[in-house]
């Protein structure tokens, strides 16, 4: 009787033709002229969980792209059940004339599969897929219960996800959710994603006299609204890169030893970084490294800021009106309301005399933090290792990936971030590509991370 | 025998029509269809000045449009010398449609002479050709010397005036500049301005990393180039409005007990202002009135600031880069270049750690401040008082004249500045006028200024 791990080593080749069947359609989800494609490519992922021998395998229309789901309850209500999370659509191929082949034509080269979703992330469902197919091909008895969601939405925002997990939380009720659609910290270092900052984006505007003056005229003797945003800016931050905004670190939950220990093994070269950026110098709060400052400590940045002339040469003008768009990145277990509240709050505190200011939400988000002693961890950290012969690294992720506050908000399950492609992968960008190495351990992580599971629940 | 007064009231009617012959030439010196109207307007200005009784009146061709000289030295060596100053040319009209009657046919309407130019500079100009006139027709004697200098492109910067001037230092040198091409400080309120601020505009450029970084990946460990360019453009002034740059006021020359008495007469309604320009409350340098700040005290603003994402909703980039444009207004003895180089030093030492800065050096202007007891301003004042039976004012303007630094400069000589008519005449927008009140007591004033002048000389 073969094994799971033998039937992945035996169908390599036969894998990948069937992955390239689905790279080839189009399925280009912000782009109404691929709604067609978008729906095959359902249709195609959807046929692979029949075949594979999975249940009550459907295809959820939605207001958008259809959700595909599927579900092998087999190992029974006493085992742990975990729901695969990933997505069939992919990002817009442009600019065209820069791929050195047809986004929509895998070719292989240097072992690598070049198509646009290569990595992200039809090359990456379909590792998940190819490993419960290897239990269930070969009879092996799948220790854990599974279900399959494959939307089609996610390179436009997920809008018909969260209204379908809250609709059906009792369908895809699970302990845990696994997410393949981020990258290893690096080549051949296989890494864990515990941790993903939130976000708070907010817009302040400025306004000073009715109406742009004459700065001979009137400078010195009227605010201006300019200065005076920079001003308040500048309260935002002391000279160490602390936000002063008070309360912002109330609920900001301190890193552990345990995680300060292993932000250090993460491979991190600071020269190189600062070379890459072409910076003198980094910056950020006072007592914190680089990668423990980009996602494990909370972050203040301006992401845009205008006001009065911005053309050539000189104009002399004091504007009537300057505006920002300010966001905060958090971490657990700060809420982006009450950071809203408490930034406008003291906007409206620190303002200069002389202008008002309008402070205007715009969307935020959780950030999320798993755990490192859950058990799902541990389990995907040993399948990493058992496969690439070295110990996984934990790490946290300074960006937001919203549905992952979704499915601990809807479904109450923690998700765990087995990322299988590198960063270096381009994907959003052309050529994007997978390596043929990465698809075949992250299929054979994935169906050790399955035959481990049971053994650390706790 | 008549007197000077006697014909000019007799000649009202005959010196309006003169002037809307002027009035009727579109001298646009801007526009170069127009540049052989801008010529007929100097050879009628000439025409003019010939007609009366002056010495050497020439068209000096220039690389742009000409200059007009006269000149009549009667009075002799022993007597001050007066260079009055005036330009021909005029604004374009747009936006055309929103003239009541067309800007070139010069109309009567409420007392009012409607038409481009009617105020700035052709009716001003022409008040001290028919004072002149008035003298030389009545065969009274004219106690002083006068030349004529007016120009054919003070609506575009003046580009041959400068060098004309130093080309011409002997043929033009005189004792003081007489200009009407400012207004009175309120309606039937004689005034002089006897201070100009000067300008020093620069621009700073904050370099960050190499390009637009996502905000979720870099935010807290880079520095914000628009975080970093606010927080120095904070550090420029306190919060009492006070300049931070060290050496900045080191050569300000502190208002005079006299002079914020001159302040403390004008006509000023501080609430009437906040209301014109819709704000709460004023803003300036502690301990000075709104007056005195935007014109006796230099003043620093920004003129203009951009940087990453100015567009509709939220882009969560950390920008590579960000700039400002700031400029600062100089009263006396504030030398443009020492406060480029002073705010430069600053701004280096200012700079936040982790980005780089260029600061730009754009144009700078000498700031003006005649002497209250200079004798030809007193002449001045005493005409003006003569005229419409009320003392004038003294006051300040918070903006620049170039060419006022360059008479100082290039002739030595102090200028006059006899505004004659109002900030509501509409110069550089539709409906320009000029009241023909005060196109009469313009000229009685110039007259009565040259009979006092001899008496005043020290």
């Amino acid at each position: 009787m073969s094994t799971p791990l033998d039937y992945l080593n035996e169908h390599q080749e036969t894998f990948k033709e069937e992955l390239f069947k689905l790279l080839r359609i189009p399925s280009i989800s912000a782009d109404p002229a691929h709604k067609e494609d978008v729906h095959s490519a359902a249709k195609y992922v959807a046929g692979q969980l029949e075949r594979i021998g999975l249940n009550n395998v459907s295809i959820e229309e939605t207001d958008g792209h259809p959700i595909v789901l599927a579900e092998h309850l087999e190992a029974g209500p006493d085992k742990p059940t975990v729901l695969i999370y990933g997505h069939y659509d992919v990002q817009p191929p442009d600019p065209l004339d820069e791929w050195k082949t047809p986004p929509f034509e895998p070719t292989v080269r240097d072992g690598k599969i070049y198509a646009r979703g290569a990595s992200d992330d039809k090359g990456q469902s379909f590792a998940h897929i190819k490993a419960i197919e290897s239990f269930l091909k070969t009879g092996t008895e799948l220790p854990v219960n599974v279900k399959f969601i494959i939307e089609g939405e996610e390179e436009i925002g997920s809008p018909s996800l969260v209204p379908f997990l809250a609709a059906n939380k009792e369908r895809l009720a699970c302990d845990m959710v696994l997410v393949s659609d981020t990258a290893m910290f690096a080549k051949d270092t296989p890494s864990i994603t515990y941790g993903l900052r939130g976000l708070m984006y907010l817009e302040v505007t400025v306004t000073g006299p009715n109406r742009d003056l004459h700065s001979g005229v009137y400078g010195g003797g009227v605010q201006n609204p300019v200065n005076a945003l920079c001003e308040m800016i500048a309260k935002l931050k002391d000279e160490n890169g602390v936000v002063q905004i008070p309360g912002f670190y109330d609920n900001v939950r301190p890193l552990t030893e345990k995680e300060r220990e292993a932000y250090a093994q993460l491979p991190f070269d600071q020269e190189a970084y600062n070379k890459e950026l072409d910076i003198d110098e980094a910056f950020g709060e006072k007592g914190y490294s680089t990668l423990e400052r980009v996602s494990g400590r909370p972050s203040l940045d301006v992401n845009g800021i205008w006001g009065g002339y911005q053309g050539e040469g000189a104009k002399t003008v004091l504007p009537g009106k300057a505006g920002a768009k300010i966001s905060t990145r958090l971490v657990p277990d700060q809420e982006p309301k009450e950071i809203f509240h408490l930034i406008d709050a003291y906007m409206q505190e620190i303002k200069p005399p002389g202008v008002r200011i309008d402070v205007r939400e715009h969307h935020g988000g959780h950030p999320v933090l798993v755990d490192l002693d859950f058990y799902g961890l541990k389990a995907a950290a040993a399948a990493f290792e058992d496969v690439y012969g070295k110990q996984a690294l934990f790490s946290r992720e300074g960006g937001s990936i919203p549905i992952v506050a979704d499915f601990a908000k809807t479904l109450n399950a923690t998700t765990i971030l087995m990322g299988l492609g590198l960063n270096s992968d381009s994907i959003h960008s052309p050529n994007e590509h997978f390596h043929l190495k990465d698809f075949e351990r992250g299929m054979k992580t994935s169906a050790r991370f399955f035959e481990l599971l049971g053994d650390y629940v706790e």
